[in-house]
């Protein structure tokens, strides 16, 4: 039987995926590992902290499909347990895989360092936080093992975690020599042709139709097909906050995002108000849905899921989304009269920069204006994420607006910039977020990744304040504009009004390297959607 | 029967126990406890990210006996995760205390934000690394579960947890009035007797004794027994590197840190060829024990453990050092013959600055000549922990030595800082670690905290290279004394030779505001404690 060895198998399998590189910290427990890694040209990209690691795998995997991070025992895995629960609530199919003590090592119990109750602490954390877990222990089953927690990985759209002791990583262990066949869950042909039926009935009969995107639309890649149906339907189009960006936010059918009471009046009422709402894999969370303010009438809903097809208050069982969204597309197609239209982009409308100090909006709208498709935009939790239902995002989106974890915006760049070189990270980040992972944008520098970082300096948690007010929200004041001397690389701006914003903004998508923009605005007034979403959220306080 | 809240009795109970304040980072799950902790005069100081509130609240429970972490739910908590750990490994008292979901909202399990695979996910995980743990969702009671969980914190010396639906902060619960009591664990009276004689007979047929203090003789709070008996029986002192400046270094019988193969040969001779090893509390982990290289006859040692008495190959079961001790040294004064000796502290003898490029060792010689008893001294794991087995550290020195979590030693600084306002906090720090965790360097300075932080800047993980070296051992570079530009604070300093580090802690010493010091030392140059730990650690790699 052919052999291989752990690190090798699991390069194999993640470039057969998509994924040429991972992200981490190393230490003694994973040296070995890292050390083979990198003579297998895969490298890992170092970031400044282990936290870092863990939000760049999750950009990455967004972007490829599936990422890596590496980490070692204890000090590594258990710091990035925040980001592996942030994928899992977000259906991110990252892979944890940590370095671990060797199996000789371990009799007799001894004290290793970061050694936390015993030696299975570490997995028992993940078991509660992943879909699947291995410890990878035997040479007759680690490659199975590996491909099994891929495999899983990818058919739910989770985060998984392997555990490598380290003298395991030069063992040879039994290979598997075929491609990795991931298994998709079963599809009721029978349920989807009387579904399909019905929706086409429906689209057919309705008077006004709206498509809504959401997150597993996006997990399960049919931007394609969901764009020419919405093109051939002629519909308006929105998306959640978590697909933000999954259908072309200059597109003159997008509406943009849709978060209950956090949107503008009109895209409420175009939602609420339509005949038929076509709804694909949303994920109805509080915070992406306006705080539950959202209010739409079931009958009025066609919702293909990941799993199954709603229609009304029929249920389809087994017709997940990607099946059914590509039959129902040809269905449509095979009745189609004529060329299909075609459809230019708009252009987001010139803002003038005046003298005037700047404001949450007056900021969003500076950006929007100033980003074309080679920028890829990154919204923080935080006003940053509620300001962005009102942006028209020029090609990818990103944020982590249910599980809403600060700090993801850094780190993102850093794996989004390596993900899809073609575009230019652009974070859109508060003075809080910013302050817990900053530094990571010295780190994506470090790896050839230069974003452009805009940080809305609104004085400490901004979002907090409407709510309830005390020195709890108050944080020090970073001059996050001279960083870039810190670094020793990029530019840094300072602005305040309006013009001056739009100037930096312009030098920042000339110049090729790292650029950080302060943008302050005044303490204590909150965008017009952080004062929806406030009084909504303010009733749980 | 008397009524209470939630807040108010747990802020009672720390108070009693010496904890004024804890450390951590709102969130709307836990705004309106962090309001009513306010409105009590419990301030919680932010910290740059959740991490740096765990670890700042580790090292205030260093000092204090117990510490407070304040967290939001999920990507709060989740985030101290690692923090939790290192309180667990290192028997540290820190309480974790979460803001959730209300449990009214919680009715028909929906997403709310910061959820992950269900409302328990964030409690299993904790149970993983904490010695107690409770939900404070019943009025009656709440109170006996904050007590609960506090006392087996303290008698286990580990970390709890507490999560209050907020819901439930302003309800009305049973307040609990009598001063918390902690119980001990029961001592064996007679086992304790027997036990003494035991050791008093060795100790006075033992031509030579070494005294050693460990972990769990720190946490014990046994130090002027410790002292007294050392000063008592004129016997040199060396300390586990958990314990380091448990018993005053410039005191003339301390010999400083033993750490197996990483201590200096001397030190080594020292310990292992003494007649008696007294030894309080010590824990043998792989790294403060030199990998395991410490080599010492077991019947020449007499081990009193936070549980049990060891004398040579005897145990007397049930008597803990914090008891035995008291009697062991009252036995001996009773027999003291003539006034007890006075001791004079050593002064660090003055080092010549010449103008040489900087080393590992000249760096740690120049800042331990500069710092008197006005400081405290912070080692980061690495070079500078390894290094600190020959540091005379001027007061109280901390670490985490065994679980060796790098990035604690900004965060550290404001918990230390806070605890004991009479020293100020002095951190030796890598370039590695402090790019995990340096802008919590602002947040100290921002609750007062004014430390001098010292990178040693061996341009990246140092500490790797030894053992295998590669790109992922390399890391940005910061010119970190440019940061209190961006703090608006402060002062940085470069220093490439003896010379300028000299006049550089020259102005530190004297300056009444946060010091960045960046010493420079050549890349590949391990200092001789970690030349000589890596060649131990190597064969595991």
């Amino acid at each position: 039987m052919a052999t291989t060895t752990i690190p090798a198998h699991l390069v194999r399998r993640l470039r057969e995926l998509g994924c040429d590189e991972g992200f981490g910290i190393v230490g003694d427990f994973a040296l070995r590992l890292f050390g083979r890694l990198h003579e297998l040209g895969f490298p890992i990209r170092v970031t400044a902290d282990e936290q870092g690691a863990g939000f760049a795998a999750d950009a990455y995997a967004r972007h490829r499909g599936i990422g890596l991070c590496a980490v070692t025992y204890g000090v590594g895995g258990l710091k990035v347990v925040n980001a592996t629960a942030g994928a899992w609530a977000e259906s991110v199919p990252m892979l944890v895989v940590s370095g671990s003590p060797g199996l000789a090592e371990r009799r007799g119990d001894p004290l290793l360092h970061h050694k936390v109750k015993t030696f299975r602490t570490q997995l028992d954390v993940f078991e509660d936080l992943t879909v699947a877990e291995a410890v990878l222990d035997e040479p007759a089953t680690a490659a199975k093992e590996i491909d099994r927690v891929i495999s899983a990985c990818l058919l739910e759209q989770r985060p998984g975690y392997l555990e490598i002791p380290r003298d395991l990583i030069d063992v040879e262990i039994d290979s598997v020599e075929a491609p990795l066949v991931v298994p998709r869950p079963p599809v009721a042909e029978d349920a989807l042709r009387e579904g399909l039926e019905d929706v086409l009935q429906r689209v057919r009969g309705a008077r006004s139709k709206v498509l809504v995107a959401g997150l597993h639309a996006a997990r399960r890649r049919v931007g394609a097909d969901f764009r020419s149906l919405a093109e051939f339907l002629e519909a308006p189009v929105v998306t959640g906050a978590l697909a933000k960006g999954f259908f072309p936010e200059r597109h003159p059918l997008s509406r943009g995002v849709y978060m209950g009471a956090v949107s503008r009046p009109e895209v409420v009422d175009l939602v609420e108000q339509t005949d038929l709402l076509l709804a694909f894999g949303v994920l109805y969370s509080d915070l992406t849905s306006g705080a539950f303010t959202a209010a739409v009438d079931p009958s009025r809903i066609v919702h293909a899921t990941d799993r199954d097809l709603l229609v009304g208050h029929r249920t389809y069982p087994d017709v997940p989304l990607w099946a059914f969204l590509p039959r129902l597309l040809e269905a449509l197609l095979t009745a189609r009269r004529g060329a299909a239209r075609s459809w230019t982009f708009r252009e987001p409308a010139p803002v003038a920069a005046s003298s005037e100090p700047l404001s949450v909006e007056s900021v969003m709208r500076l950006v929007e204006a100033s980003l074309d498709e080679r920028h890829g935009v990154i919204f923080e939790p935080g006003e940053c994420l509620f300001s962005s239902v009102d942006f028209a995002a020029p090609s990818w989106a990103m944020s982590n607006p249910y599980y809403a974890s600060m700090g993801y915006g850094a780190p993102a760049a850093l794996g989004a910039g390596r993900a899809d070189p073609a575009r230019r990270p652009v974070v859109l980040s508060g003075d809080g977020a910013f302050l817990m992972t900053g530094l990571e944008a010295a780190n994506a520098r470090f790896h050839g990744v230069k974003p452009i970082i805009l940080i809305l300096d609104n004085h400490g948690y901004g979002t907090q304040r409407p709510m309830l007010d005390g020195p709890f929200n108050d944080i020090p004041c970073l001059r996050s504009e001279r960083l870039p001397e810190v670094f020793g690389a990029g530019k840094g701006f300072l602005c305040e009004d309006e013009a001056s914003l739009a100037r930096a903004l312009a030098t920042a998508v000339a110049t090729d390297d790292l650029v950080i923009i302060r943008a302050v605005v005044p303490k204590g007034r909150p965008s017009a959607p952080l004062a929806r979403l406030a009084a909504a959220l303010k009733k749980g306080v």
